[in-house]
């Protein structure tokens, strides 16, 4: 009676979520103080205080049946010029607000993509490690999905690995940097690389490969990284992009499309977008938080806070014998099992009720997130808990 | 390089969202006070203030991470439990939270139910003359779409044709009332008529058929015009609400899906729809709306503006020799063209300067939707040009 892929995603939850679900099961049983979820990357520091003198603003100032109102479908004119604008002159770009289309946030900005791409018998590709819905948005978009390594110190893209595995089915990459969840920034060295090689791909096979940048931590970097913007050193390329993580609207669902204007038939795709957002049901993104976001251009939550978090995590983890890979942007620290199965490893660690989540469900074994978006307190309260995990392991 | 089907979405938007573009730039031309423009069913009575005043309260009184954060995926607990408390105080029904998922308003709601529950080669049916997006999103959701005949008197549902178009195939059929675009409100004695039928052709073909109550207009009726709650008279029923009529804030995007906890397998049901959310790339709807519509259950905006408006508006046409559907709910008069080709009768009306949707593409020929959700006053102004209309067809 019902659809039976729908159902099996409804019923079998990610592993995050289910092991946020264990966390606040165990925080009822022995006090919310004692157990150290470590599990979702949901923003712990609070949103500009000009978020909400923004929307207090609008409230006061705008007319209600205008705020609340339909945006036509890529979203109010006046908000996609502001965001235009900012993107141009932070970027060196020459979009035009034609180029964006708002968003229901990250998740939506993907799945629209993907669908707007997709033929019959594309492929997409992801560097391994990544954000496990990846498969499951790809999947929907009726595409198949594979992976391509990362170097397995760094966490740098293997540009040889994804030279074998592109080939004439290859629709468009995913590429997310800053990443979930290993932290790691694509170099603007191997930016360049791997744009040659989607170049002398797409050469070989007379179609373009399409770049679909994630960037929902593209603000969240640390040490004065730099994030390459890749819409700059490759055509085919669509951002999406998403305010939950900068702004810390997680729940708000508000991002954007960004079509290269220098992509192959830009108008085209911008127009498919606009139809695979029309067939997914959404008509606009919320009118209220397009307005918000319009004038937030350029603001950040307090992004020291995730730097201390990191600071202290890292550190201390590596002290007690752990080896870590270094995050320079995002808040995710990905850290090596002691012991070759990262599930059980995780387990170990519930003991000492530390709720890590399991590399496996991203695409590559032997390592475990840790969401360090949480209170510094917690973070301190909790490196006992991660020493005698190690002394566990003999560290 | 790209879906075709999403680009010719895309690149066709709908009859409705033309002729609106088109008073845009005919308004820009000769001045927006001399164009009538009766296209779009964009809410014109401001929305409760009380919304305003929830925004305020919740921007100052609660934790603002929490306040932007991710709810769960079906919906914030406690707003689902607001609403489940509004529907069986408001209906008689035993409701669970478990049985409703928030989503990101009707078309969300629409789309997301489909796809939960398409199988390969299903039917979709709905009553002509229907919202057009919905055969946008049965053919989305890979189902074919065809519809069943209303009186063509009192835009009630015609029984006997329901009968004949229902087959083994049908997975569900979709009833809007109060209808879109004729304002029809569905009696009760047709309500149990239909259910009656459904039951009926579940029983022959072994599975059930499925109602889907798309309601966004529940409570846009007028002069006591009761609407029959449909899970109250049919098991196997799926209502689909967004607060974007009643609460006038069809830009935030926000409604819900109430599984009905008598339906055959409720709870895979539920699951399913969970599953299409995921895949559709819907995280969670936006969760400050979330705490706001939980907050003004049973409220709407004006009603007496919109029924004020019907009649004038209806009062008019008639007196000036047109047939009109008496409209008991929504905001929209469908009319019939003086002419037998709508399309004809609805250019025709632009040299007055009056913009009215042809019937065609709501499935029905021969007539054409006004709506009446537009200030009294420009309703007021518009009647000498629905007067020259009229004489111009000698009427």
């Amino acid at each position: 009676m019902i659809n039976q892929k729908m159902y099996q995603l409804g019923a079998s939850p990610s592993k995050i979520r289910d092991l946020f679900e264990y966390g606040n099961r165990r925080k009822a049983e022995i006090g919310a103080d004692k157990v150290y979820d470590f599990s979702i990357g949901n923003p712990s520091v609070e949103p500009p205080v000009k978020v909400r003198e923004v929307i207090e603003d609008l409230l006061a100032n705008t007319n209600a049946v205008s705020l609340h109102g339909y945006t036509s479908a890529p979203g109010d004119p006046a908000v996609r010029e502001a965001i235009c604008n900012y993107v141009n002159r932070t970027h060196g770009t020459s979009l035009t607000k034609d180029n964006f289309y708002m968003t229901c946030g990250a998740a939506a900005s993907l799945e629209i993509s993907l669908r707007a791409l997709c033929e019959e018998g594309d492929e997409f590709l992801t560097f391994a490690p990544f954000f496990p819905e990846y498969r499951v948005f790809a999947e929907a978009a009726g595409g198949s999905f594979d992976t391509v390594l990362c170097d397995p110190e760094s966490f740098q893209p293997d540009i040889e690995d994804l030279r074998n595995k592109l080939s004439k089915n290859t629709k468009a990459i995913i590429v997310n940097s800053p990443n979930n969840p290993s932290g790691a920034v694509i170099s603007e060295e191997n930016v360049v690389k791997l744009c040659d090689v989607l170049r002398e791909k797409s050469a070989e096979y007379g179609h373009p490969i399409i770049l679909i940048a994630d960037e929902p931590y593209r603000e969240l970097v640390y040490d004065d990284v730099k994030v390459p913007f890749l819409m700059n050193y490759y055509n085919d390329t669509i951002v999406c992009y998403s305010y939950s993580k900068s702004l810390s609207l997680p729940g708000e669902r508000i991002g954007y499309i960004a079509v290269s204007d220098k992509m192959t038939d830009s108008k085209d795709v911008f127009l498919a977008v606009c139809g695979a957002g029309r067939s997914l049901g959404y008509v606009c993104a919320p009118s209220l938080m397009q307005r918000v976001v319009a004038q937030c251009q350029g603001m950040t939550s307090d992004v020291s806070v995730y730097k201390e978090n990191r600071d202290i995590l890292a550190n201390a983890l590596r002290e007690y014998g752990f080896t870590v890979v270094q995050p320079d942007g995002a808040f995710y620290l990905f850290v090596k099992a002691p012991e070759p199965d990262a599930e059980k490893f995780a387990e170990k660690a519930k003991e000492f009720e530390l709720l890590l989540v399991p590399s496996d469900s991203f695409g590559v074994p032997g390592y475990v997130r840790i969401s360090y978006c949480v209170s510094t307190e917690m973070i301190k309260n909790s490196l006992p808990a991660f020493e005698k995990l190690a002394e566990s392991y003999g560290l």
